[in-house]
């Protein structure tokens, strides 16, 4: 039977015959690989994802993790696919060989992992920050840290947590209050609650590194004065082995809509339940300096981003895929009116293809500028100049919000469509579909809500070095629209709407700053970051148009199709909010509390 | 503590401002009634829905009806609200005196139960199911059946059940195979199965009555064969006394994503569980002539369709209530970039704004739609003139399906927002608004799909009687612009921009079929349904702006705005669809199965 996880068939085409990737291997960082240590780890993956994590997705779902004031219990087969996901080393795919990684680029570690996420995103949840927690301290941490934590999670036996938000403190890391005692040793204590802590309670394994940010007495106030620490449920005593409880509590768990199979948690530091070396508070790590923890988590913020980004794309595209199959085999109503006829599959009717044709254009879309930007991360590591580091980088950089966003956005409209499909019985929990429409209703929402990332593009990616990313966009969404151009016949005529779009998009740019109204300018940044993101996604599936050129076949076909939707059906849309953001539209600013 | 279930202030600018249908008492239907009666039962349906239906909302949706093989269980809260509803005379509250109903408006009584509604959707399905069931065998079942049966729903004795799906035969009824063999007696015997039977099977209270629609062996193949029968869970003796054990039998409960209060079953007839009489088969009642089924379910259609999209407003609207009261209390943030001020609510960030303004615009427009609609059903039924007849029946006939589609499609935009404003507390089952969500994506799918509404509307509606429906649409939206743009100022200004979609409405549909090619018309049926609803729900916001004229204050002043907001932010969506549509647009046809 055919995968329904994610298409093997579109993976080789993003990442071979688009991407080019087996070209990285001419970098001295990934010189150890070849295409066939690429694949052999897309196929791991799919295997560990289709044995150890599709099986139990439904399962946890139905049995969510209990508290019952002393111990969480997760249901077993989790920790036994967060062992067999370690065991067959990915972990660190993409992490040094120095550190036991396998030194993969994180385009084609990113690719392997969407097989897990599409399979299961509760597990894989603990598997994703655990990754992003290593990929922390071992860029910013001692090496005493990466010895007794990083190693660890890499082989398995620790996992990792992200604790940032506090219940007064979500968007606004400002306002954090937990605070970070200096102790003669070096060693810190830390006293305060986080809020929304992901995998931060459970005994699926030996140990768990939380990473929280909290503040040390005297620094400044705000988002300057916030210092990043390692706060790990057990010490680890120095011979590696696992030491005494650290002052790290539960004070309860969240109860979601989805992603039902991750703890969720409120943590409480320092409450006095535990006492480690005899004292009050949770022991700390700082991890490198004093007051820079911000600035550490804005490191990985854009690998954690394009990880949530695809972790969108993942629900969206194996809903898709079930969604083909379910329209392939439902037979219902007929083209013509006679009751005499058979029924045909709903895969026949116009409006059915219209649904699947959608998905099709938002997975694969959202799957192909994930992978891109991932791509772009491999080559600022791996940059052969100051040039090229500078281009990927401004290119990076402005694409990211959007590479978090518009998945969030359009592959949960793609499970809503794929319910859609089903009929009565997509909104059954017989189906699959439903949830994962619940499971991937969470991603607008974490690591930075959809009008966070607006702000973030609009206010600073656009604006930043002097505009110098968006014109690096400019630079290359020009380029391909050049090569489509110069194919002729369909491509041509898709490279002349996108390249209208293109100018739009930079006119109106500088029209909303012209006006010299920064409150007008960032009221409607959503609306803007909605149509910022189709004219990429319109570029993304052009580029995908050139990649597929000369070739005709039902999956070349398939692709040009689906580019051709994109650009009658979506791109469009993009026109009215030019023009609400062209005119710097005051409505939202000027509503009034009392009118609601 | 105010409501947050409806706004009765909205709802009063709606049903007298702008509906007047305190003047509906001038009509004989309503001559006993007044503003007191009508604001008497608006009154007693929220005190019912707060004490009675609101409570247990949660507890229903996390302990939903289980089946240990011989007896449904649901909790006891759902029991005691029906009781209490029907205690309170609303069963019937728009049905006939002579059979013991109110005779109020469909309008007021919809509008009362939009409470309901709002405050437990899956509670109030039961009640939805038992009016239509009951309207339905008033107006073409006989004395006997109209005593047996329908009097007991109203006084709250019986519920009611419509079951048309069958597993192969969901949008497709024709395809339905569940038979009926006459008996000498003038009764049936029933064989076969239903899939999607809401409410079909508890021990709420003491009797339930399915309405089954199902093929007498030998009628004319396909819709035309289809007959409607009364089947009871138990037979009523002549006394009206509950009697002997039908042979309905339950297969099984459905689980669902949301609605989870209600159940929802595969049920049996003629299984020989039991037999009736002695004999096999489930004995039914034919209603009204043979073969007239789907002719009589029609008739309830409209009723049935306006009652759905007004349960999606219902949940809309509480959504939207809460996520205004929880913006007003959250802080997060500031507006000046300065950490030692104090953080602001979010009502004051200008994307929260955007996200409460759509939501009001969604969901007041939805409302206002509903009613209006209801309302024409007064009109129609108490018609006191052909050309009246004729007038309402055309606007209704071709509003029904916007107001089925539009509302379930934004008012779940809207909960989708109010999980959004609420960040990742939206998410969790603490609070109400992911429930809201969850329960409104059913309404998208039943009594019709949002695919199926927009043939209803394309294929039917706007060509029937020569397109006598859209033109009357065309003439009340002219009507409207003339009026608002009498007034000058912005209301001139939204008249202006509604009559040029107006015109571009009926352009694009005079061209849709001027090609006269019905394959390429059809083929982006949903779309049309979209622009078009967009089209009715601006002239429903001007037709608001025009009742609110001259008066200022919040309330007033916030309809405005809500106005502005949708001619700024959402009519001009239309304007790449009509281009669309325009065009033909065969990229949907063209679609190949091996393509995706």
């Amino acid at each position: 039977m055919k995968s329904t996880l994610l298409s093997r068939r579109d993976l080789d085409f993003l990442l071979y015959e688009w991407l080019r990737v087996d070209e990285l291997t001419k970098r001295q960082r990934f010189a150890d690989h070849s295409r066939e240590t690429f694949d052999g780890v897309l196929d791991l993956s799919e295997e560990v994802a289709e044995k150890y994590f599709a099986p139990h997705n439904k399962t946890s779902d139905a049995h969510e993790p209990t508290f019952d004031g002393t111990t969480v219990t997760v249901i077993p087969e989790v920790g036994e696919a967060l062992r067999a996901f370690a065991q067959a080393d990915l972990v660190g795919a993409s992490m040094d060989e120095s550190l036991g990684g396998a030194q993969l680029p994180v385009c084609v570690a990113q690719a392997a992992f969407a097989y897990v996420s599409a399979a299961n995103v509760s597990t894989s949840g603990y598997l994703m920050l655990t990754i992003a927690n290593a990929n922390l301290v071992a860029k910013f941490g001692d090496e005493q840290q990466i010895e007794s934590f990083v190693k660890p999670m890499l082989a398995g036996r620790f996992t990792g947590t992200m604790a940032l938000s506090e219940t007064q403190a979500g968007s606004s890391l400002a306002d954090i209050v937990t605070r970070a005692e200096p102790r003669d040793d070096g060693t810190y204590r830390l006293f305060g609650s986080k809020m929304w802590i992901s995998g931060a309670e459970h005994e699926l394994n030996e140990n768990i590194v939380n990473l929280v940010l909290a503040k040390i007495p005297g620094g400044p106030a705000g988002t300057k004065g916030i210092s990043l620490f390692i706060v790990p449920k057990f010490l680890v005593d120095a011979d590696g082995s696992i030491g005494e409880r650290n002052d790290v509590t539960l004070a309860g768990l969240n109860h979601k809509m989805g992603q039902r199979g991750i703890t969720n948690t409120v943590l409480n530091f320092g409450e006095g339940v535990h006492t480690p070396g005899g004292e009050a508070g949770a022991v700390g790590y700082l991890v490198g300096e004093p007051h820079r923890g911000l600035t550490y988590m804005f490191h990985m913020m854009n690998e954690a981003r394009l990880a949530v980004g695809l972790g969108a794309v993942s629900l969206g595209y194996t809903g898709y895929l079930k969604s083909v199959e379910y329209a392939r085999e439902r037979l219902q109503g007929r083209l013509v009116k006679d009751p005499t006829t058979p029924q045909v599959p709903i895969v026949e009717h116009a409006d059915v293809k219209r649904m699947l044709l959608a998905q099709k254009s938002y997975v694969e879309g959202g799957l192909a500028l994930g992978l891109y930007c991932t791509k772009l991360m491999d080559l600022q590591r791996t940059a052969e100049s100051d040039e090229e580091a500078r281009q990927v980088t401004d290119l990076l950089e402005i694409l990211v919000p959007v590479a978090k966003s518009w998945p969030s956005q359009w592959c949960l409209a793609a499970n809503d469509l794929a319910i859609q499909v089903h009929g009565g019985y997509g909104y059954t929990r017989e189906y699959d579909v439903e949830q994962h429409y619940r499971d991937n209703r969470l991603n607008p929402i974490h690591e930075g809500t959809h009008g966070i990332q607006s702000l973030d593009l609009l206010s600073r990616k656009v604006t930043q070095r002097d505009g110098a990313s968006l014109a690096e966009l400019d630079r290359t969404m020009s380029a391909t629209i050049a090569q489509a151009a110069a194919l002729g016949g369909d491509a041509a005529e898709l490279a002349a709407q996108l390249d209208a779009s293109r100018q739009r998009l930079v006119e109106v740019t500088a029209a909303m700053y012209a006006a010299g109204d920064v409150e007008a300018t960032l009221a409607n940044s959503a609306i803007y970051l909605e149509a910022f993101g189709h004219v990429v996604m319109a570029w993304i599936w052009l580029e995908q148009v050139v990649a597929a050129d000369g070739q005709s076949d039902d999956f070349h076909d398939g692709k040009r199709h689906a580019a051709r939707y994109f650009f009658r059906y979506e791109l469009p849309r993009t026109a009215p909010q030019f023009d609400l953001l062209a005119g710097l539209d005051r409505t939202t600013l000027e509503m009034r509390d009392a009118w609601f």
